[in-house]
């Protein structure tokens, strides 16, 4: 199962996908909630009523997915976890030892962006880094929950690009504020329910690539918490309900360590790949603010 | 203009405290947004209405204050922003130099308790420790506003224990899982609406206690970074909007840094009182779940 949330007629939506088409939910089963959170939170048997869709939507619920506009695949998670330094290179390359317990910020919505749309490289610095990830879709409410049990409260995957600022990420000890920036946390393009993925989406190889060119190239068997224990660890914390996203850290190959560092600028198209999760791909913009 | 959040035949409303009533605005003006956050967005001419209600109220929208159960003054903000070191002291006591940039991180809704509802000692952990902190409430939608021009965007302020899990707070170098256990952070009791406070609720004093015995206390006339500024910092960065929530740092007095360690236990009451904003109270209580 395959959803995308897309924008028609001014107006938010989810769609099926169904290889290079959409199915809009809003005509093929307009009693369905219309948005993905509300979706993973309804009680029905899912699983059958969108194959059913599949099976019987009529012509005129089909879009190309050429035509429509993308949107974050949640608008507004309720929330959005960051794991950082999850790949052993990656924590390494940043000079760290690999962590004994995850380093762990929050996005808010508002530095989320599209597949497809701009990400913004703000006006006050230079230093817009990419970071390809792998996202984890709650499914249903979590708490006190082991590793062994983990996966079945992940709905599903999709890719991100937490893509940092990273002189703000260091102007204090805390990074939240390099995370944040609007429009940089891109975010899709599609939900791949987990069924459709390994088990706790492990040993899929995921990219990253400038202008076609590869940054980062690694795999998710490199995890140093893997999936199943992430929900563990957050949920013997806090509460994971459906919606909540947990991005699970980037690998190796962030540009601000490379030799000279290498940062995104306007233009620059930024691709994030993995197995079965397809390709996320946004071009940069410079924002349009003067300096103050 | 005073408003609470509350809970009455199992339905979240929200009131004008008035003296030690509350108008319960679903009865006295049911066409009103019935949350906070709707009505900070509703683009009336709030002040009017409000002081028209007051005057106005029929007697069955009346419910005496002691009767009710509070709610998280907003349960679901859109972003909870938390500021860390703001007082120049307790910067120092923690070891670190007054910051010329604020630390911030955030804080999810489920970390959120009401006034005079139980904050959650975990079972895993006993250093479960206070920070009483002054809260400000976003009014409309900022960026790249300077800070002359801040204060604009503050629609009022609260009070909050940004109640801290001290042990998961050091577990890595992010402060994030430390400040989002489940009913931890206490937010309330009242939104006081700013022109009811000194301009950018500058040179207020407040105040913790535990138990009855003073372990804050602090003028926010020694905040690094005045609200003014944190609104232009913040919204260098991201767009701020109506019903997210700034919580602005916690003055020396913590209990952690003391000798002995001061942690909270079951049977502690916390409050928070700041002048013009009331007493924000709470009791703690162990998590009902056995140790993993």
């Amino acid at each position: 199962m395959r959803i995308i949330s897309f924008e028609h007629a001014a107006q938010q939506r989810i769609g099926l996908k169904v290889g290079s088409q959409v199915i809009d939910l809003s005509v093929a089963d307009p009693t369905l909630p219309q948005d993905l959170v509300s979706l993973l939170q309804s009680e029905q048997d899912l699983q059958s009523r969108l194959a059913n869709i599949v099976d019987n939507a009529p012509e005129q619920a089909y879009l190309q997915l050429s035509d429509i506009q993308f949107r974050p695949l949640i608008t507004r998670p309720g929330k959005i976890i960051c794991i950082g330094r999850n790949y052993a290179a990656h924590a390494v390359e940043g000079g760290a030892k690999p962590p004994s317990y995850p380093e762990i910020f929050m996005r808010g919505a508002e530095s989320l962006v599209a597949h497809q749309a701009n990400i913004i490289r703000p006006t006050c610095s230079d230093k817009l880094d990419y970071e390809g990830e792998i996202a984890a879709i709650i499914g249903k409410k979590a708490r006190h929950v082991k590793a062994e049990q983990g996966l079945n409260y992940i709905a599903g995957y999709s890719l991100f690009n937490d893509a940092t600022v990273r002189d703000y990420q260091r102007k204090s000890s805390q990074w939240t504020i390099g995370k944040n920036f609007d429009d940089t946390g891109a975010f899709g393009p599609e939900f791949v329910s987990a069924d459709e993925l390994p088990l706790g989406v492990s040993g899929i190889q995921l990219q990253t690539r400038l202008n076609g060119q590869v940054m980062q190239d690694a795999n998710t068997s490199d995890f140093i918490f893997p999936m199943a224990s992430l929900i563990e660890i957050l949920s013997e914390c806090m509460t994971l309900l459906p919606g909540d996203v947990i991005i699970t850290g980037t690998p190796a190959g962030v540009g601000y360590v490379r030799t000279p560092p290498v940062f995104m600028k306007p233009g620059d198209v930024i691709e994030i790949e993995a197995q079965g999760l397809g390709i996320l791909s946004n071009t940069v913009v410079d924002e349009d603010h003067p300096l103050q």
